[in-house]
């Protein structure tokens, strides 16, 4: 099936392996008239590069991107938005192991029960590499919304069990860290815990959460096309994802009525809620206030311990993983998370144009 | 937008408010063959019907299903399926209160703010009437599942901080509990505690889960289209869920990759995994392993006791609901939560059929 | 597959086949705040029921149209709006004939090839009755387009050689002529020409064509999306269409491009065209002209005469039908046409309301 | 919105512009397995380049294709295909004529129209050289559907007044001569036709034709997603064309029922029909036979004669253009035909894997 397109209006294609050619993406249905360069798409695929820190696998991409269309005289056209980052750093080392073997934690065995066969060479399309598009397209969707007053500002909510205070958030440490967590004591502990598993070869989950200010309420649809709903898919589509929590989340599930409902009250005119448990969303349709996801990410499947698997020809196997690997997944996704929360509220807005007939009237007299 | 149609292949376009003349759905892209007649949808519709216990509303409804197409001589044709559920026990009370106030927790107001007004008989398109017509198409899914060998089971996990103990499943007791848990036990507890919150004036949420057995290897797709993206979605999309997990799901995030991963092993000469953290899905694929997912529902946002909240006209007031409202809303939900996940994985397996060029060959050559 | 849903913002489904309990449309994606009753839909409906005329099969349906849903206190809620149409005279007799073989010209044996069975009275999924959920549903657009200044009209353009005299065009014969012809001369002799084909139990092709006014430059977009190759869609998915022109079609296959090419110009202050060869569309786009659709359809297939065809048992037979036929399908398509031009160009207007930043931004910041 | 994508299973999307730095399409959803490299794709392209003949434009591209994901150790993955095609021949001249102008029969004006600005340079997006991608992605299809069984063939029916004489139908000459006709001599009659309308600094418009052998009956669907529907969406989408016709098209429009119903037979025990007015498709879905569409095809409407038009101030002037043109659009735009109704029939033909539940038990329980 076609499973590599996203959004309806505002609409990304991405496609490449990890080890093949290049990576890319499609970007469809961008508004006429932003202005964009490489760079405003550099800035964001930094944040997801290899390589920056001893946390993250030692490969080095420069990940460079080519804006391929879409884009004339410094603005975009509405026409298809063609991005192209070449793969540089693949080492040609021997993937035979890896080939005959399904490493645990990984999509190696489904790959083949669906495909007959699959690119093994560093995950292929399962590949972490794979959000290279993904992010190419956040960054125009998040320079859209910022012309449109929305703030979409993901990070490390918490990694192992060590959380960020975010009593005292600091925003600057979230592009500044390693872990990219808003709390720098709380980057300094769980550093020093991620160094302890790489030191025992072994890995570590952890926490991510955005936030998103500036949606007016209204936003979404009241049956399958709840913001929420379409933000639990864009989310829960990044690898290693294994839970989605909107606004307070599993919390509720053991609370009273009186405890969990916000109150609405009037504030400057406007209607807000006392408090915000709902993360923004009532209904599906966004409410004005603070929008808030939280997303649950496995620890890094590839670890440097034996491990038992198979192989392809149905034998039981002792394997011991090579090559370069990040031991924990979160700081280098907050960015895809935040990508991906840009695009699903981008393509929920420009969507919601059409809800009521006197604005589209308004807007096709004027 | 248009957000009432779930599905690609097989397509379900639910239709219907709270207090309209009616509810229903259009199941478009059945298979032709399926033998169906009403008595297959009622079954699931009186798992869903308010009034059975006294944990639930008042408000009776037969919830009377009607096929009007799409059916011919006992089996499905292929062409669209209608199904009509007449609403019959709307009473015609004195809605002015909640038609000028907002009610917390409801989406009185972002419907107000999507749309310029709104039925708000009952919640109108919001209500949990909506899902009359996920139910009636969820029913036809999980015959045809059945067929391919497919089974969908959802139950109440837990209620408030009351948890079913799973190591003694009761299947029985979904049915025949008033809690829809698999331990009586635990739906005698749960119970109690509901009906102290009730005389409390008060609401309770819950926790419910799904799993599905018979799913081979290799159903779902690598990037957006993940298996367990598009059920987070599904999931997400039943009013009141806040969070969904898959497998072990929140849990992963500080946990060791020693811990999480699940070794593969050979099982009468099939792979098999020798635990099931991942919850029967690997990179958005499934493994052929049991498929589990978890949502958690907040408390019904409908309390009596009096409530801040603010009006059309912009004044805060204090508001006291007046009605039918069940005390929490799990129990009901179960089987709409089955219902989502087995039209998901329909579709999922459906599309799949395209997967291989050796398999296309081999139907097309037949 | 799923293939009864037309549109992508305004989105509409059709269900029900000739002779089962009723047909209908679900209409998703219809803008809040339209006033609406039965009135306006039953008004589209009454133009293509059948038994007004001689002309037309003596089945007499009222076809009253029934609203269930998506409209609160007279007017579009935004949430889906479903309409029922019962059937009231399917006349039980035999179809045992029909039942078992393939009528040339109709879809009983594609049928029977996809799907295994079909429903095989009066046509099923397959019959002209089908297009009643299209007509219900195309009356909403046409409100909402009038309401957005744009102007929808078709007619009958030919019956078997005989041309309606545009010239003078009159719009009062489109609805009270037997034959839907802007011409009453034109009538006069196709219906003389009809009569003598259905003494000869022969039936007669036809040529309708549509007109939009109103429509501004700028709908539609550049590739696959283009307005004409939508509109091509809608109106081939029509029954019995076999061929569609835009502006002056065919024709432009045997001219120059100094005979084809329209020249701009301007007209008090506006960008105009000296001619109209291109119906309207230039590049996908609409340039706001006068859109221009000609369709050609076949001659009714159920024909009283004795014919040469196979039964299910893949035996040659001769076949002669009985029953209730038209001996011309265009005068009663003429109204579904319009219908489906309606929806497909209120989509792409709907659509086109995020094509350019600076509208956007105006839209959300005021 | 986002209007550069095609198909629902087999889904190709394509970007770039005339003078932009590349051009390509990303085809999805192709299953895996399929041998497939670079002279696969590139064998299609070369029948499109220009350069190659005296009737086509002088620019000169090697139009040399990259394949950069989806294909590993020779084979399709079933991840997406990414295919890029750099353009080299962009010759930096003066653009500022036409930038500020709005040509005759081109989409310059519509696009203002729509984006508030526009790539001028040759066209930009809406360029002949935007089928780069379909061609590529159509490449793709028509090897797929060989596989399958089935063959796509496209060729010029006439250009001007001169139609290609089918009885001494001429395969070879389709690739060979420069017209793209399976007759020699009406190509050199064409051939003739062109050289005089250049020297009079005109063009010329014509007529394509495509047929489709080994469909099975079966194929499309019965209402929205009717196989001919989707066909003319397809063809239509191709600039320039602007009329679509299938089977015997318009002239079914003056005809009697008795002279347009195809009679069935039997033949060799297969279902098959006497003559095959309809086309190959009755009531939307394939009936077995060859399916048979035909596409109009305007002039090139850059010609070099003086023409008037307006300018962007809104300033009526007189234009002479000056550039490379080809005289006649259709002899390049038959493999782009061709390509289209591959792509078309290909994924009608995956979509329907699902009609039948004794088909998809058989597929699963194998």
């Amino acid at each position: 099936m076609a499973g590599s397109t996203f959004g309806t209006v505002f609409r990304i294609t991405t496609w490449g392996e990890s080890h093949g050619k290049a990576l890319g993406v499609v970007v469809d249905g961008c508004p006429a008239g932003l202005p964009l360069d490489e760079q405003d798409i550099q800035r964001y695929l930094d944040r997801r590069k290899p390589g920056t820190s001893s946390l993250t696998t030692p490969r080095r991409e420069d990940d460079l991107v080519e804006i391929l269309s879409g884009v004339f005289e410094g603005r975009t056209t509405g026409t298809p938005i063609s991005l192209l980052v070449r793969n540089t750093s693949q080492i040609s080392r021997d993937y035979n192991e890896i080939a005959s073997c399904y490493r645990p934690g990984h999509a190696d065995y489904t790959f083949d029960a669906k495909y007959g066969f699959r690119d093994y060479r560093g995950g292929g399309r399962s590949s972490g590499r794979e959000t290279v598009g993904r992010v190419a397209a956040g960054a125009i969707a998040c320079k859209l919304l910022e012309q449109m007053g929305v703030k979409v500002c993901a990070y490390t909510r918490s990694i192992g069990g060590i959380e960020a205070d975010l009593s005292r958030f600091d925003a600057d440490a979230i592009l500044s860290t390693k872990t990219a967590m808003p709390d720098r004591d709380a980057d300094q502990k769980a550093t020093a815990y991620l160094e302890q598993a790489r030191a025992e070869y072994d890995s570590v989950g952890g926490c991510m959460e955005c936030f998103v200010t500036g949606v007016p309420a209204g936003i979404g649809d009241p049956v399958f096309e709840k913001l929420d709903a379409n933000l639990a898919k864009a989310i829960l589509s990044i690898g290693a994802v294994k839970a989605v929590e909107i606004g307070d989340g599993t919390a509720v599930s053991s609370r009273l009525g009186s405890e969990n409902n916000d109150s609405f009250r009037i504030n400057d005119g406007t209607v807000t809620k006392a408090t915000n448990r709902a993360g923004g969303i009532l209904g599906g349709i966004s409410d004005g206030d603070t929008i808030l996801i939280r997303a649950h990410v496995k620890p890094t499947p590839s670890i440097f311990r034996t491990q038992q698997t198979v192989n392809r020809s149905g034998q039981e196997i002792d394997l011991q993983i090579k090559g370069r690997h990040d031991p924990v997944i979160v700081p280098r996704a907050v960015v895809v998370m935040e990508c991906m929360t840009a695009v699903t509220v981008l393509d929920a807005m420009l969507l919601n144009m059409s809800a009521r007939l006197d604005r589209i009237v308004d807007f096709y007299r004027r």
